[in-house]
This record gives C-alpha cells, structure tokens and sequence, in this order.
C-alpha cells in the first residue's frame, strides 16, 4: 500500500489528526506562537505513540517560519539565534564538550546538498586542540565536521562511514544536518526539525539502511533538517485526496457515486501514481525552482545556529570572528 | 485557464490529438523507428498548426530513446552521431561556417545546468580564426560558446546580451543548448529535440520576454533541449485528468454523476493545483533525484553532436583529440 | 627582453623608484595612513608618467591592509565601506544611475575565480525596472550583472562580449572586478585596487587584446581588482636580483667579480627563468594554498563595497536585507 | 635548513644523483623506455637508500609521458591501460578482491583536486553487494570509495577518517589518490607515481601527521598520485641554486669570489626565500595557469587505469558500460 512520505513530525500528527478531536494518544504537544516564528514541540512518549506517527520515541522541535524562505538578514540572524537556543536546551554544550557535524546528502544535487554546505561554514577546531595537547578551552567546543557523501557514490552506507569516525575521534554528541522531504510545500524552506532520535537514512523511501542513531553509534545524535523536497508520490496521493474530498462535498453520502468514490481503493490510487511518475517512480522531487538560492541562505542560518550552541563563549558576532 | 506546460512538439501534438482520428490540421508528422531510438519529424505549415499546437511554423525533430537515461557508452555515442546527422540537415555546414553556441540556464539549479554544461564541453575556434587572421578552414568551423546566465543573475534578458554578441562577432548561425520542462515523465532524459524556430525563454511559464529567434538575432537559430523536469502543475493537473478519466469509465453517460464529471470545471481544477503547490506555485519543478548524472550524460552526448555537425572535417573519434 | 609583470600601479611605481629620490615624472602620489588599512593615490597626469610606469594615464586608488586575508566580519565591513566611499568619489552614483557590473576570469580557476564570484553576490535589479518601466528610483540604481568567461572557452574576446552587452543595455557606467598579478606576495589577498582607466585582459602577459575601457566601450570603465597570484617568472627574476645584490653587497665595485655581476645580461635572466618554468614558462601563476578561502571572503567584501556604492539609498545593512 | 620539496622518487634520485656515476646505495633501478612514455622502477631496498633519497622502503613507479598533458584521447586511453597494468602487478586483484579508493586533496583548489575528482569516476560495486549479500563475482570487484576532505575543513587527520572506515568496511587493499608537488616544472601533469608505501599527508611540507600507510592501518595501501604544483620555496631555492652554477662557470676555483659563492651558505638562501614569499612562506604553490583543464584530462586517465585494474573482467571499454 502507498505511504505517504514525510521525514516532519508535524505533519505526521497532521496526517494522524485529521478529522480528529483528541490528541494523538502518546503524543504530547506544545506550540509556542513568536511574531516571526511558531515553535512546535512534539514529544513520543511511547511505542503508541511512535506507532501512530511512525516516528521513533523522543523529541521533535519544529521552528516554522514562512517568511524564511525570502528572509533578510534580521530575520535570518533571529532563526539563527533560535536554533541555537532549541539546540543548546537538547545538546547542554558544557556537558557535551566534544562534537561531530554531519552532514548528509550529495552535494552535487541542489536541493540535497544543504548537510555538506552546512559543513563548509561550520567552525571546526579539533584539529587545534589536537595540535596543542589541550582537551578543554573555555570559549571553544572541540568540534570536527565531515560530509561523507551518499552511499551511490561510495558504496558505504553513511551510518558506517560516521560510525567508523566516531570509534577514532570520540565525539560526545553528534549533529546530523540533512535536507528533509515534506509532505507539503508550505513546509519547504520555511521549516527546521531539530530531533534527539537521529535519521534513517532514506527510511522514508521504504529501504532499510543502518541508523544514524545513538543506539548504533554508542553516542547522542541530534538530528537538524530543513525540508527541501516533496516527494512526487505523495504530492500526487495528496492530490488525488484532494479531488475525491471535493468531489464528495458535491454529493451526498448514500448515493451510489458517493460509494464509489468510497470504494475508490488505495490499489487504485497506487496505479494512478505509477501511471504518473513511470519510469522514475520512487525516485522523483517536487522543489521549487529558486532551490539553490534558498539552499545557500539556510545552510548560512543553519550553521550560525550550530556554530553558536556548540562553542559555549561565542554569539552570532563571534562566529563571523573566529571563522576568518 | 490552466495551460499544459510542455516543450516538446510531440507532447503539444499528442494533448491535441488525444482522442482524435486524423493528424492535426496544418501540421505534417513523419515517424522513423530505428533498434534504439525513434525519431519524429513534425512540421508545423502554417498559422492554423500553430495555433493548434501552441507552437510556431517550423521543423520539430524529436529523438526518443528511452535507454538514454542509463546508456553505456555505445548508446551515448551512436545517439551523438544521430544528433549529429540531424542537425547537420537543418544547419548546412558548408552554408553556415561560422556558429555561435548558446548554453541557455542556470548552472547553479542541476536540472537547468544543461546548456552551461553542453557549452563547457563544445570545441570553439574562433579566436584561432581571429588570432591567424584565417576566414576558412576546411576541416574546422568557427565556432564560438557563450553560457550568459539567468535573467534573475544578470537583470538582463537573455535574449538582449546574445543579440549584443551576434552583433559584434556576426556568426552564420547561433545553437542554443536548452533544459527543457515536457509534460510526461517517460520523456525526461531520453528525449532530444532540435528545431529551427528559436527558444522563447520562460514562455511556457507564461511571461513574454524577448524570444531567441531568427526574426529578432537576424541569423537562423537552431534550439537543442532536453527534458530534464515536468512542470508540477501540469503533473498534478495531469493526474487530476487520469482520476476523472477512472471514474467516467466505471459510470455510464448520461447518470447524474456523469455529468458531475463533466462539470468539474477548470476553474476547480486550478483551485486544486493552487492548493497543492502554494505557496510556489508556478515556480514548482519535479525532477529525478539522479538528475546530476543524468545531466553530465546528457551533456557529453549533445557536445559531442554539436561538435560533429559543425565542423566539417571532424567525426566523434576527432572530436576527443582536438578537445586536448 | 624580460618584462616585470604587476597589475598594481603602487608596484609600478616602486619599480620606478628603487633607489630614487624624487617622484616619478608626471605622476602625483597621495598617501591616507588609517588604522587598519592604507589608501594611496596615484595620478598618472600626463604620457611621461604612462611611458615611465606603464600605465595609462589616469587614477589608481589603492587599499592596502595586511590582515584583510585573515579578517574578522568588522575588518571586512569595513573595508567594503572604505571601498563604497572610493568608489563612489569615482562612479558619482548620482550621475551615473545605470551601472553594468562585469565579472572578469574563469570561474573553474580557483585564484581567478574572483570576478564570477563577487557577480553572484551583486545586487542587480535592472529586470525589475524594465518589469515596471521605472526608469529611476531613489534608493536602488539600474544595476545588471554578467560573467562573461574567458577567451579560451568562449573563443570571443571579453571586451567584444562585454561591447555587444553595453551597447544593448546602455549603461552609464561599467564596473569590471577581476583578479589581477602582483609582483610581490605582499599584496596578495591584502589589497584592493580601484582604477578609471579600464583593464587591458591579459595585458601582463604581453598578448594584445581588445581593451575593457572607455575609448571601446564608449561609457566609463571602473576596474577594481585584488591580487590573487603572482606571476612565476616575475618571482623569478626578482630572486635573481635579490640574489646578485646580496653579492654586491659582499664585493666592492671596481672589482672583477662586480663587474661579472654586473654583467649578467638580461638575457641570461630570461635563459634562468625560462630554464625553471619550461614546459609551461609564461603561463605559470605562484598562489597560496588557502586561496578557495580567501577568494571567497574577498569576494564579499569587494560586492558589498559596490552594492553600497551604486545604490543611493543603501547600506551595508540594507544590501543584505535587499539581497534576499 | 632548507629542504627541497618533492613527492617523485625519480626527482629524489636525481637530487641525490646530481654530479655522481654510481647509483644511490641501497637503491635498485630499471627503466623501460616506450614511444609514448617511460617508465622507472625506484626499488629502495634498505634503510640506507631510505635516508639518502628521503622515501620508505618499498617500491616506486614512475610513468612519465611529455605529452600528457595535452593529449588525445588515444594517448590518454593508452596511458589508463598501462596504469592499468602497472597498478594490477602491484595490487594483484584475485587476491585483493574488495578496494577502498581515497581521494585525497581539497576538492575546493584547483591543483588540489585530482583525489576528489578521480573518487567521483570510480566505478563503486560495495553496496551492490550488500544489497545481495554477495561475496564474490568474477567480472566485478568489490569496491568503495570515499573523498574525506583536508583537516583544515574537517578537524580531523585524513588518516584517522581512512583508518575509522578500513576498520567498519575491512577492504582487502586500500588505493589512495593524491595531487603530488613535484620539484621540476617539467613533471607537472606529465607523470603518474604509483608506490605500495602509502602516504604521509603534507609530509613534504614538514610537518608530521599520521601516516596512510599499511603500518597504520593494518592493509596494503598503493599511492597513486600526478604532480599539479611546485612548491614555490623549492622553485626558488632551485632557481639560487642555478644562477649560482652559472657564475661559478663564469670563473676558475680558487678565486676569491669562486669561494663567495661557495660559501653563500643555505642560511642566506633561506633568508632570501624568506623575503621572496613572506607573508606566505611555506604555503606557497606553483601552478599552470590551465591547472583545471589538466585535472579534469588526468581525473580521467587516472580512474579508467583504477577501474581496469581492480576488476578483473573489466577492460576500458566496459569501464563506460558499467558507469552508466
């Protein structure tokens, strides 16, 4: 059967709720409403819950906010500087003194290569506390940073390729940044998912990949991840509910067209989608066409955010600072 | 109203015929099946064809072969020598010895990256001709390549700075390499369309700019594309047919269902893809996430035909060794 | 005879002077010593300081700051102000409302990368006043960009492109970026030439081209380039004179050996140099590793700088505010 | 004191051989002289052959072709093949049937990108095989690839990255890709170095990181690498070196300033360096000006050669097959 595909915990509730009063049972939520921003904090407390959402048990930060997307440089500061603040509140950076920044996707496919340009700005210093025997600075994180590229082109999964750095540099955290695909497009460049559950890689294309996750890297693994793409598939499922819910607007139920319209199967739908996207099927994206430019202004937000919540003495002006 | 968006004369002829006997009035087609490919001539006579076909009088000439998109090196060559072989029927080499190659798009957006791509890979010579104060060579064309960017990056329209070029190095003839949006997914990456009627930039999306044509150059121009995405609101446009279609076809005319159906305006339809695609809207592509290799393939096949056809003494063996 | 290659009028002049009292004839020099940067002026008035320096007649502003290639964001901000207030002392921004920004190099070179690479931060907005047929405005300038590439793969000489764009657009001034030689590693990534003289491409390197300048172009040219390279052969042979004047320094004059040293012609030099270079000799560049970097941040100083200069009613705030 | 930079074997020899009949104790070796191409065999034997050429134990091949570097497609397919050869002879791929390929270098420099750019040509079979938990297929080899990046972007040793793989992936061989400095101009992009020493990263630039090396990470590890820059004190201390030679001939020994010259001490050429390059001093590179054209040819070559050698039934023609 068709499964709709999104990597955000909100629009799992979404999809969940639906038509629903009550909260998703093992769900627990709480929105926080900002002049330039919404903050929605989903928490799975258990299997019921991650069942319902078919998302693991933990936390979901989502930080929404739609003027992002074509934002000027306050604005991008302000998210910048909530980043961190969410980030900080789940990484406690004097406890984690040591981190790894990941970033994930294959750099030479825009609308993927959010991880690896995160990467490129990130301020690394492991290398200096290496060269001076130190383990610990008071304004500095120890922090190394890697993009270790998709398994298409190395022939590694990329959980054994960071597990594998993880066992020789030691990491106390590790934060994974990756370019998400949403169930909707009011979601694309506006939205940032900060997670405690790591990523599966590719889990939302239904294969199944080692984790990028504490259980199998022994350490914490925060996930951050901007939704760039919606996935073809679902957009044409989405579609098709769309027409059949308008459609039975039209008519009452009972009627005989209305049943039909009832019995119009997921088996059906699944057709109609393959009709559609045959012969790249699971493997096509929905982005917007401005899709490099908004990559370069997020990766920019995204990295300022991780650059001020990891290194305990810097803010926003430092990072510029030290990173020249 | 909501218009199709396809580049592609065959797909324009297809929306038109759908459910119709004869050939579209005005309008001459001529198919030629080979083991790996097809090739369809479509030549639009006269004012009437045009208008049926929304596209201008002119030759079409489409290269199908769906095992483009993952050929070897066999395929990649033998479709370059057929490129070659028709492009060399419309250009007359002999006639035209002085060619300006045009890579249209933007190279930070992979599946636009296309034309600066083919652009990077073509054989230029003029500056020898000007350096050697040469007019002719017998084996060699003078050829010159320019990738002039998007309008967004530069603030002027594609259209103006090639004329500024045509005029100042007076070529016989300009080519102009072009991502191409078709509005079937089966012909992303596996079809070639060359035609002597110019590209008008955007005008699928709907704005008038200045059209790269004969009439405004002043020089016969020959467009090259490719498919590489399908506009997303003719996807879901396009879907919203095929569920209709499915349920015409489990309910007999004349029901009151049926004529439902039928109601289902346009107008809703568009409300429907306004939904789905806000907030891009008409800015949305859907593209295959192997579009970065599909691109470079594609790239090297186009050059290499292009390299072929305009120079007269060079087959796709000389084309390796002059490159270096 | 070998020829001492330097895009830099402030070397220029040391060439001159070495080991000279006065200023150079028919050139006048201003000094400006700040804080974190130096700015001099040099005016070549008349055709016996063009003969004396090898420079056109005409002005040539130069930012010095050492620690420009390891500046903080506050070093760097201020600098592309100082860099809007010369240039605007040349543009006046008041008079000349339509400026053509042109990005000089090939963008696949990292350390000529600079001109591309400053195009895509500019701020153009010539299609927006062509959108609305504004023909003023009081905070934003009629601003267009282009990157033409280089002769070697456009087969056009720049100029010939950039003739052909302006005589299209009508700009009232051009403002080409380029990176450019210097004779000394001091300068590289540490100084900011500003000139109204227009930039002969590749003149250095003693090939006649058609010039970027006032007289072809028929509207102002301003040039402003940072040194990113040294040329090999003019390392070369500075090391050769370093060399036998360590010598000297060591014999008296009169002596045989002196007399030796002070016959080593030219044209042993140039056998020296072209010895060490062969096979590449005259096209070798001496560039530091960290290039990409500094390429990159000066690439930003330098667009921020014009984006203040051109734009009446902005500033270093607003440039990132109008950028996104 | 000053030491010259090279990574050839061949140039250490000649270092070492300058003025000298017998070959260096401790070191064997054998040419092979080809119409299109030489080959060295460097075998150094012994600890004493290590400290007079300065290279470990092991042995050195050295394909040299003048021609190279603007070649055709012929001489670059002939050259793959005898890589080809040169790599199968030393790697012996029945018994190493599983290869990680590493890119060494800074994608982001032109001259330092060979490594990440071969890696991205490699033809990569890992995941295929466990996908279908296979071990072992007669045509293809078990192969995977990965480009780390510098520790300058990373925070973390190029070694310590490989050795965390090796240990989570167990390839049976491990064959590392690296842009070399060679010491003359005339090797730069004209030679390819094989050697099963592995490599020590910046070893040359004196400073000691851990080495990618057997020793280190418990498999074989074969070199591959091209010389894309000079290093500029090395250029320099050379170009002393030669104009000293030149007096010298210019005079009788015995004389005065005959001892002068012997006497300018490796200080004062040090000194002179020293102000020649400061402020960049040791981090200096010389480089053609075409550097990225050389790459992109040599990327090529060098990949096809890896891609026949560690396949067993794979030859350059399959190569295109399989890689699409």
């Amino acid at each position: 059967m068709f499964q709709i595909r999104t990597d955000l915990a909100v629009e799992a509730r979404e999809i969940y709720n639906e038509g629903k009063e009550q909260e998703v049972p093992g769900v627990e939520v709480e929105r926080e409403e900002q002049e330039d921003y919404t903050i929605t904090r989903i928490k799975i407390l258990n299997e019921l819950g991650q069942q319902k959402l078919n998302k693991k048990v933990g936390s979901y930060v989502t930080i929404e906010s739609p003027s992002l997307k074509r934002a000027d440089q306050d604005l991008k500061d302000n998210i910048s500087k909530v980043l961190a603040k969410e980030l900080k509140a789940i990484i406690a950076p004097n406890k984690h003194k040591k981190a790894l920044i990941v970033g994930l996707g294959n750099r030479n496919v825009t609308p993927d290569a959010l991880g690896p340009k995160v990467v490129e700005k990130v301020l690394v210093t492991r290398h200096f506390f290496q060269a001076y025997n130190k383990t610990e600075d008071e304004s500095m994180a120890n922090v190394s940073a890697i993009s270790p590229g998709v398994m298409g082109l190395t022939g590694i999964e990329t959980g054994e390729i960071i597990k594998g750095i993880v066992e020789k540099t030691n990491p106390d955290i590790v934060i994974a940044v990756d370019a998400l695909a949403s169930r909707n497009m009011r979601h694309i460049s506006s939205t940032i998912q900060i997670s405690d559950t790591g990523i599966s890689p590719g889990s939302g294309v239904g294969n199944k990949r080692k984790p990028i996750s504490a259980e199998y890297l022994g350490v914490p693994v925060i996930a951050v991840g901007i939704p760039t793409v919606v996935d073809a598939a679902t957009l044409i499922n989405d579609t098709i509910g769309l027409i059949i819910g308008e459609m039975k607007n039209q008519t009452e139920e009972g009627q005989e067209f209305y049943s039909l319209l009832e019995g119009l199967s997921s088996k059906d739908k699944y057709s109609l989608i393959k009709e559609v996207l045959t012969p790249y099927m699971d493997n096509v994206m929905v982005t917007p066409k401005e899709v490099d430019d908004l990559i370069n202004d997020l990766s920019q937000v995204v990295s300022n955010g991780i650059n001020i919540s990891v290194h305990p003495g810097i803010d926003l002006k430092d990072v510029n600072r030290y990173l020249n």
